[in-house]
């Protein structure tokens, strides 16, 4: 309030200016008739949200309402189907029992990862070797088994120049622009910045997309959820998998990439780029970064 | 235009009455006065994000600039510092050369895998097995080397009751109200409900916190840049671990339970639930979903 006074006395002419200004516009003459346009719209949106909330509460007191929930299925009279065919479960046949060195080997196996930043652009793995990883890759879990993920393998060195043509530029304007100082500053210690050599001297380039949406089998559009968490996962089982077969990677999440790299490799819009891989050997002479590892009582708390 | 002309001979005495009722208001008489203050506003906020922006620049340009990038740090005398040590680089010694069946043995472990919903109540797993994961899920990368995560172990049943009731409390709103028809009626193939015996026939729960930030050894604020990616990637590899293990496991993301869970588990506010995992041994006439996974044709494209 006497912010507003100050200023009433400081600027007076300035003030009856934008008065006659405001007066003479039309927006401030019919605020009652867009007011009440605003209240129309919300009693409209309103509704129909109630109208939804009632169909979804009727369909789960359905499901709630009936011991055979098997039976209730195919009596449910509903234009609302499931995107997964109603089947019989059926029973689960553990792999393995209780390997008691199964989960220190595995720690072993990974603890030797690390990001690599160097390739040797002369040793190419088989395709199949990356063909089994991506297998294993989509044996991830997912929100109400959707599968929202697709592995684009790039060996082809000119769609390579064309990634890192892509990435170089935008890179450069998120050191220098998009990326806060704290950011670069942290990124410092990893010599990390916006000349990637490795989008090109790694054999394979491995973009992850994640699906927003599908469709069913009957063409009906299919809701993805927790497509990012799930896509994440998928990547983790990537690495494990990439790493059991003796191959380097890397993994980055180049910022603002996105479209255009889904434009060159023509991916559809419901696909979103999560994570950039590049996959090969190390060069000889690669360094990487001395870093050390949280140790267990720092990431694990038991109760 | 016609929509507020067709209102306006409608409700001629509304309108009136309404006009005499905003016109008394002091908000509209004081337009000038406020429209001034926010463009004080935006300029000093302008000023500032300048400033910023040439900080930026110009550590930027040193980085680049020198050849030397360890001699660099040492000189450079910012405010803003890493928030890892900067140390020279060291050589990468690879743990595996390219070993031929390990993408293949490694994509036969996975396929095996199954989100488990009847565990086991009678049967514990021994705790070293089950930190081994953890510290296998502690190798993944992460942006910035920012390791956003704390892994919760819950083995007391009281802690795992208490759990339980946040959840299918939770659970019962989002089935009946939070969660939209169609997705109620997606899980409907996957037998889900809101009751989840499993919180307390399993073994363990392990509920992974991605952290937003954290702390520097000298008390700053870290920042964690992609927090939830590399969080979800963590879980990959722990989903790999406990596979490895032969422990059997269900990922779950309960809805609106992060902050209850929190709470209960009394960690800080920078810490929000990603997932919750149970982890255990199969109870013997365990049933999953008759579910088929995608093959490599429709989740991997070659460029």
């Amino acid at each position: 309030m006497c912010f507003v006074a100050y200023r009433s006395t400081v600027f007076p002419q300035l003030q009856s200016k934008m008065e006659a200004l405001l007066s003479s516009c039309k927006l401030f003459k019919h605020w009652p008739s867009i007011l009440l346009g605003l209240l129309v719209a919300l009693a409209i949106k309103y509704i129909k949200t109630y109208r939804k909330r009632r169909l979804r509460t009727s369909s789960w007191e359905q499901l709630e309402g009936t011991e055979n929930v098997a039976v209730e299925f195919t009596l449910a009279d509903s234009a609302i189907q499931p995107a997964l065919e109603e089947k019989p479960h059926v029973p689960f046949v553990p792999g393995h029992n209780l390997n008691p060195n199964g989960g220190r080997r595995f720690y072993e196996l990974m603890r030797g990862r690390r990001s690599v930043r160097a390739f040797n652009a002369n040793i190419k793995p088989p395709i199949d070797v990356v063909e089994d990883c991506i297998r294993a890759a989509g044996t991830a879990p997912s929100g109400a088994h959707t599968e929202p993920w697709t592995f684009c393998v790039v060996e082809q060195l000119a769609v390579k120049q064309s990634v890192r043509e892509i990435v170089e530029h935008e890179e450069q304007i998120n050191y220098s622009t998009r990326m806060h100082a704290q950011w670069v500053t942290d990124l410092r210690p990893l010599h990390t910045n916006a000349v990637k050599p490795y989008l090109t001297d790694a054999p394979y380039l491995i973009l992850i997309f994640k699906q927003t949406h599908g469709t069913t089998t009957d063409g009906r559009k299919k809701l993805h959820y927790y497509n990012e968490i799930s896509t994440s996962i998928a990547a983790g089982i990537l690495l494990c998998a990439l790493q059991a077969a003796g191959l380097c990677s890397l993994v980055t999440t180049p910022l603002n990439c996105g479209p255009a790299l889904r434009r060159l490799l023509e991916r559809p819009t419901n696909e979103k780029l999560l994570i950039l891989l590049a996959v090969g050997y190390a060069e000889d002479n690669c360094k990487v970064p001395d870093l050390e590892r949280k140790g267990l009582q720092s990431i694990m708390v038991k109760y």
